[in-house]
């Protein structure tokens, strides 16, 4: 027995409400052996793009099996449709509105997505404004007592998928990309990997290439305190991803670095 | 076996300091089985008001004979009085100073508070700052381990209760309420309920109603994504009561909306 | 059996990012019968010292055996070793950076650190800015899963110890202290203990002395609703330390009380 059935929690809900915790209530309510661990409720508000890059990077270091539950919901109550996915073998559960967008982007050995509308499954009572509550948990509660995914609708291949910006590699010169998150410390992550920059200016050819950020260089640096305290320096982080730093400081507070924002590698003459 | 017994925790003490898990800490040095689940700890300090609405409306999520703990406690080391009630199949622990006040006014089966004086089940060594650690987490440890109820202390019916601002409700007319929550995403949610404005304005006859807020009427929409960008719309809840909502924005940043500001749902002539 | 094996988790993390969620993952992954309890994630970024303080002034209301794991590690990255401890009955496992010196300073029955370098239980893919997912985590959970302390590494003397600021007791007259830390609440915690005081004042004299802080005596109160509302008051807090408050308010906000102000106690003539 590898213990109890994992449930993961993502949304943009914050801290200051009960929302999270009435979600708990409901899942523990029809299964109480369900283990249920938050993976983040700081999604900046409707951010949905955040939220596929939040899960679809992390969802990889929980369990095989684990149920990845998102609530990222603007449209909540529309005719938006709830749905359940597999792939990696990995179970994810949300909105249809692109918040797995990240992982359908991912190579795989299988990705099938239902549309959940099993709804004797729901809560009785519903509303327009919380299917977290309504919809989400309760669903994810059967599944961790096990329903089986198919249980709770029909395949549908016509999901959602929101553009998220890919850098431009051009191999033997450049790549092109841009900063896509800022984190709680201020680092700005950009969405150029070191897989790309390794295509760009060769293998671990590393003084080979320069970061180019609003028109001047940045310092690569191996970890965040070898950087110059104070200054805008990068590093490829956590996720194999290029990110500004400030060692001892906040990047996004020093030097207004958003997301959006331009950057590239440029293999040096 | 239904699982572990539950304990909830419902707090002011935000998310910087260590003292929620302090008293997790001491729960399960006592009670190494209880499972203990955040409802929230974003109440705004002292607000004994919005803690005695947050569990008021949100203890049902949880399964029967959760034990729900409630610390908002700004007369801590005075001479108010711990007590722990039941009600509701549910139980509830806290300070004496009105956190259950929503509770006490609900249609109930059955209503039982106790002095809480059994202090051997507290911890050894006391203070006069945090009896969350002390007190609470100690009592719900050992109920958790199967100490009864009526073991802790002697029953009382002289309970403190605080005014919970009710809406007038004018059968064939008008309701009058207020704001009494604002959300984290900004949204200002009022005491009145469909139901209210259903005996007012007729069941179902949405259409008949306008909502009224700093003397404009305000759209009433079916969910949010209804609203239009950037303008105050309104909607009923997942709570069931009206709550004013920007669609895409933060209405109390947009609108200034406040707690205590008057709304009414006035029959259309 | 007294339940699963326990581990707290206290970082500067914060609540925006996926990155404690993550840690939890791995450890589950690795270790799915342990119990994952946060302790805070709130420590101020890169904060040594406040990690110092919170680790070593809470543990031990937490079950002996417990795990504590603290990563508030500016240093990540670089040639600082991982270590683990055994002190008064509890572990600890963090960067070799002083987060533990409250705990090397206290008087225990027996210490003993290791520098961690058995690397074959980390994960097998390292970055060198996140070692609370890929270092921590995995010997956290390796270690609940069985793993004894001494398999991780070579036992050190030389580990790092910050200077925590230690009040000045001058028997029979006067203690001299700062500000150590401001809680959420807007509390300021002094390092001057009720021990301390009862040294150089006498014992149970309370109305003896006098607390000083920018020239102004403060008045010392039993518990907070004791204070006037709106000025700044004392009290010996829940960790047995004097600490200045303002009753229904912010004493941060309202005096800008700061964590280095010096304080004393001086017996009153």
């Amino acid at each position: 027995m590898p213990g109890r059935q994992l449930i993961t929690l993502t949304t943009d809900f914050g801290y200051k409400d009960p929302f999270v915790g009435v979600m708990k209530g409901v899942i523990l309510k029809i299964s109480p052996e369900a283990e249920i661990i938050d993976l983040t409720h700081g999604i900046r508000p409707h951010d949905i793009v955040e939220a596929a890059y939040t899960i679809g990077m992390n969802f990889q270091y929980f369990p095989d099996e684990t149920l990845h539950v998102v609530v990222v919901d603007p449209g909540v109550g529309s005719s938006r449709r709830p749905i359940f996915a597999l792939s990696n073998h990995h179970f994810f559960l949300g909105p249809d509105n692109g918040v797995f967008s990240y992982i359908y982007g991912m190579e795989h050995e299988a990705l099938s997505v239902i549309h959940v509308t099993a709804d004797h499954y729901f809560l009785e009572k519903r509303s327009t404004t919380f299917q977290g509550r309504d919809v989400f948990a309760p669903i994810a509660a059967w599944f961790s007592r096990g329903v089986r995914m198919e249980k709770f609708g029909e395949p549908i291949t016509d999901y959602e998928k929101v553009a998220l910006p890919r850098p431009v590699v051009i191999p033997g010169g450049e790549v092109q990309g841009e900063i896509i998150i800022t984190d709680g410390f201020g680092n700005a992550i950009t969405n150029i990997s070191q897989d790309d920059i390794d295509i760009a200016c060769g293998a671990g050819a590393k003084d080979d290439c320069k970061i180019i950020f609003r028109g001047s260089e940045m310092p690569l640096k191996e970890f965040y305190a070898e950087g110059d305290k104070g200054s805008l320096c990068s590093v490829v982080n956590s996720s194999g991803l290029l990110e500004f730093f400030v060692y001892g400081g906040n990047a996004a507070d020093v030097s207004g670095a958003a997301v959006g924002e331009k950057v590239a590698v440029v293999l040096r003459k």
